[in-house]
């Protein structure tokens, strides 16, 4: 779909680039990288092997060095593309139109930890696992969890969230504020640190999911969650597709407030069985659950959807407590992307992103299945199925046109199908360059809003060009 | 605060505003009421006194109809001011330039209820007991309560929030999508079903809170919950004030998913005593909760809170889980506003809304009753603590310059109290026409950046003129 993006502004002019990259050089000296290999490694992220490569690399360390770097870059017009760790995979930080990266992984403090109010502040560099590590002493931890080691700030400019998400929210819920550089360079901080307000625009929520088209996320406050009494993982493996589904559907009817709830198909546990050696289960459709409580209520809750799922023809649940034997599960669960291309050495994969209401979720799943058989694509299933949101992982060769358009126009109809079925194109992994069409088609006449707010706070379309909302 | 306000335009040309008043005339006939009565009934919230004369109130029954007024009043650049059945109390509803008063009591249809995917559409028009009235058979309820009965597509422009949102949320987390009429005539559609989503920049966030000043929300898609299997209220009486909080703290910081936590100070006790007729309390500190789950959770959940009350000095609890016994309880706490005004009749009462991290409510609230205890107000103390917010209730004299001065000076303190301890000015309220030098105070530089999308998105400056923003 890239094909059919058009920027307000082409390529910034070469002489003005050249002026900026000699400037950004003095002025950062090592800090400031033009060399092949680094501009290579900051030309894409994961996915669609979509890149553009950045004109300089500038490794800023605090929110003054941000918001100096992209008050040059606005005075000359050049493009400015955020980079955590490059894990986004809808092209968000390819440089499509080149310009300054701002690779933010110096910025990587934890600022303060505030255990009383179960909040924290970090810099847009640190890590969802170190952050985690730096929290271990204090009892508390950060849920939202996409499988990748991405990076907070990153996390926070595509509204991710993952497995946790059905209990613990996105982060659009967990994001309580923000330090931004605006496109024209100035520090701006929105939000606070209260549980709650009523004051002002919500601009918090705005920079969150905008994929650094509007600003340069450099600091977030965060919520954070107090380690539960027990966790018990469990694992239930199902006859039919739809017995696990229709399983999530009634747990999620019921209000069991499980903590994780995870589909692999059949071909996806196949994957995974072989690349993590997942020993003792079978090639079946399998429903992943975590639970999280006092030892009580963890016992209840698997206890009633152990009931459910035995409706639904579930085996017996394997129950896993200890951390190892639970980590093991999980590590599982999320190599499912890299089981997914162990399958075909050599090929790409991409990962499609539908979420629908749960009513839709059977019906969506099931044509989606029928959909990618009929193309002959092998595409496993894996979804955060308790928020009706799953993804196929579709091995594919980028280099092979046919192959890619086979693959192009999978990934197309399954995004429209979830919008029919009152959905969206994008449960978590966002807009890029991807999907602007499918934005389209989902929000019509409110992609014009977007634009006008796009074009209010970046009038020079330096941030991101090309990504998020067609200009 | 109100007299610094200033707005980028005057009030609009007499002649354009007879125009439009006819024009509406003739389009809608008795459904455009010119008269006196009914446009002061128009004119003002609760409250501060602040009010200002609508020059016409229509009462539009369709998203088209609204479109095509909103239209008219963008054409000849005529206020429009959005307006439901007048709760909010920071100014938000007052013409303060004359114009198009749009009540939307019409539009107060459940659209949809579907309860499979626990969400429903209504239209903006619908009271918060009315919804949980006809949600009543399908074993769903919509937890928000913000005491007053007030209109979801109001509860949505002051991102509304009350005493279940320390376990359910406010408006924020509950408003999946709208429908809303923007400053130039469209209708737009927000959000949508899915429970989470990536897809660009999130516009219902935007809407909510934005207090009508970037359109008039039609329909709000909202989540539902299913009604707990068991609920049980609690009372619990303190020696000190210190004592309740320091029990609210400990009780959010072992994450009780205690489902209501409410303070009433002494004074606020004393009023509900004798307006309710609550008997067999003391005029003390009291700690009200609701706790929401299956019995056995519920049991787990109280006994802790218990245990937790018992360190601080707290009574044993008094328990109610018969329905009419805890609404006996919880009509008494929402009854407090009245109550206090009660306390002297003939006054008006304006109520504060400070919100803080947690671990600073104690501080906030006891330098608060201190300060207001200066002032010789009497100025008793509500709050929903577990999210860190409380009110003091001040009944004044509204004719009385000097009264209202101190007041005011109050409550300018409590605001710039609050943002000093990290907090918000308001937790709920909205900010109206009198908070708007308290949200400069607070976000600063961001206020420039929602002055920007503000003019982006109403450059005639239309949509209730004056509020939430300073131009």
């Amino acid at each position: 779909m890239a094909d059919h993006v058009t920027v307000r502004r082409a390529r910034a002019d070469a002489k003005d680039v050249a002026d900026l990259v000699t400037r950004l050089a003095a002025d950062y000296g090592e800090r400031a990288v033009t060399s092949r290999a680094v501009r290579d490694g900051h030309s894409h992220g994961e996915g669609f092997a979509d890149s553009g490569l950045p004109d300089v690399v500038v490794f800023p360390e605090t929110n003054e060095e941000v918001a100096a770097i992209v008050g040059l870059a606005s005075a000359a017009r050049v493009p400015v593309i955020a980079f955590g760790v490059g894990t986004s995979i809808e092209g968000q930080v390819a440089a499509i139109n080149g310009g300054v990266c701002i690779d933010l992984t110096r910025m990587s403090r934890v600022l303060e930890v505030n255990a009383a109010d179960l909040d924290c502040r970090v810099q847009a560099g640190v890590l969802r696992e170190q952050l985690n590590a730096e929290l271990r002493d204090t009892g508390l931890f950060f849920p939202i969890d996409p499988g990748a080691n991405a990076t907070i700030g990153g996390m926070a400019s595509t509204r991710a969230s993952g497995t946790n998400a059905v209990r613990y929210g996105t982060m659009r819920e967990n994001v309580l504020g923000l330090t931004v550089v605006t496109p024209d360079g100035r520090i701006v901080r929105t939000g606070g640190r209260a549980r709650k307000s009523s004051a002002g625009y919500d601009l918090t929520r705005l920079f969150v999911g905008a994929e650094g088209t509007l600003g340069v996320i450099t600091e977030i406050q965060l919520r954070l969650y107090g380690m539960p009494e027990s966790i018990c993982a469990a694992v239930c493996q199902f006859g039919t597709l739809e017995g696990a589904v229709q399983t999530v559907i009634s747990a999620m009817q019921q209000a069991i407030p499980v903590a994780r709830i995870e589909l692999l198909d059949d071909v996806q546990m196949d994957a995974c069985i072989r690349y993590s050696q997942l020993e003792g289960y079978a090639v079946k459709p399998t429903l992943f659950f975590e639970f999280h409580g006092s030892e009580s209520a963890v016992a209840e809750q698997s206890g009633a959807l152990q009931a459910i799922a035995a409706e639904f023809g579930g085996s017996a649940f394997e129950r896993a407590t200890r951390p190892e034997e639970r980590n093991r599960l999980w590590k599982a669960r999320h190599a499912a992307y890299y089981a997914a291309k162990a399958m075909f050495p050599g090929k790409d994969v991409f990962a499609t992103d539908a979420c629908v209401p749960i009513s839709r979720l059977a019906d969506c799943l099931l044509e989606t299945k029928a959909d990618a058989d009929a193309t002959g694509l092998v595409a496993p299933i894996v979804g955060h199925v308790g928020d009706g949101n799953f993804h196929l992982c579709v091995p594919y060769d980028a280099r092979d046109p046919a192959d890619r358009a086979k693959a192009e126009g999978l990934a197309r109809r399954i995004s429209l199908r979830a919008i029919a079925m009152g959905g969206t194109c994008t449960g978590e992994h966002g807009i890029g360059i991807h999907k602007l069409d499918a934005l389209v088609a989902e929000h019509g006449e409110a992609v014009d809003l977007m634009r006008t707010i796009k074009r209010a706070l970046d009038p020079h379309n330096i941030m991101n060009p090309g990504k998020t909302v067609p200009q």
